[in-house]
């Protein structure tokens, strides 16, 4: 079967994360909204039939229609072995996913706190204001409880978060490293001092011949100022 | 089994999403910390063993321990006949919760946009722009949404939002509903002219026999200035 990614063409945002699976799967997809028209057909796609999607991305999986970044990868870790197989290591996973998201939703607003209709030319201070309490207490407080998390399981040997096998949750800790780097340089040197647990999952998810391949490849976005990570100079507190 | 749910005492916050579930499903648990010293407990094992949370709530069932409201919900719709047995309506009905979730989050920061760790009375003007983007744009998009959502599931007669039963979603959404009365009654008013189906559904979540023996208990904490759902009439743009 051939997987339709449904995302915008442009950045690497929040489909990244299926991306970089279906990547380290060594999965078949079409990237549908890189081709031409596939923006339209994908904005046409995503309001048709009886499971709508709010936002992209979403995902054609035979006769699946499957929206959410998260829902996306809950599907994705069970087919494509990319989690566990038990209840527990399920679950797990999934938690550890859906806290990734939440934290890449405040990296988000760190450029957008009023609205993500506006321009950041628009919102500016209250971005400043923003960013500097998200570097103080929330990116600390997140990756610290991954680090945490690397640290408790045993299992990972330093290379993953769940047990002793790559996860959907080892992939997507390496895009928000990488793009914390991207868009916070002064202020992820200081705070990856404390986590060598984190950055060793990253570098060992850089190593998979796959993800070096997808890396070097034309299919990986490079980070741009129109995406989640976004980096501006006066935000980066250092 | 008796569930052991773990959330904050004062506030419906996001453990109301699990609570619902857990009595609308006439489970058998135990509110943790609304017991003497239960807050302590909770935070003390929040962060113990393999499978640490983020953040409240989680839900201790049996040997598992289940962090993210949403996961907790996946994991509840499965045991408690709260959601399709099928894996497309399993999926669907997460997709749908994951969106509440993603509507939650933003309710939160029309009052906190610059920090959740800072006082309301901190960023205020902040939360005025915010709040005026979030109601011209973002609320009736997300209602707008699960109108059109439920308008499409013909199967659930007005009543639900996926299929022909009661699943968790709708009683996040009557959940959700009920907070953007309390927060915005002035712009809900205006906004609900266009909800019909919204309303119905949490009309009839309101109604069933379980959740209103719930509503009219001291189980059910009261909106007020602690939780999510905040009422600040300078915000309200009605």
């Amino acid at each position: 079967m051939r997987y339709e990614l449904y995302y915008w063409s442009e950045i690497q945002g929040r489909g990244e994360y299926v991306r970089l699976a279906l990547e380290a799967a060594g999965a078949d997809y079409v990237d549908v909204a890189r081709s031409k028209g596939g923006e339209a057909k994908m904005m046409k796609r995503m309001g048709a039939g009886v499971t709508p999607s709010f936002a992209p991305p979403y995902l054609k999986a035979g006769k699946l229609m499957i929206g959410q970044t998260a829902n996306i990868l809950l599907y994705l870790g069970e087919k494509e072995g990319l989690a566990p197989k038990t209840e527990a290591g399920r679950l797990w996973t999934h938690q550890l996913q859906l806290t990734i998201a939440d934290f890449v939703a405040e990296i988000h607003d760190t450029h957008h706190p009023i609205g993500s209709g506006l321009y950041y030319e628009d919102q500016k201070p209250e971005a400043r204001r923003r960013s500097a309490d998200f570097l103080a207490h929330r990116a600390p407080k997140y990756l610290g409880y991954f680090e945490d998390v690397a640290k408790a399981n045993k299992a990972g040997k330093g290379r993953h978060l769940v047990g002793a096998r790559l996860s959907y949750a080892d992939l997507s800790l390496f895009q928000v490293v990488e793009g914390m780097r991207y868009a916070f340089p002064r202020a992820m040197a200081r705070l990856e001092k404390q986590l060598p647990r984190v950055v060793a999952i990253r570098d060992s998810v850089a190593a998979l011949p796959r993800i070096r391949a997808y890396a070097e490849s034309p299919r990986r976005i490079p980070f741009n100022q129109m995406g989640i990570f976004r980096h501006y100079p006066e935000l980066d507190g250092g």
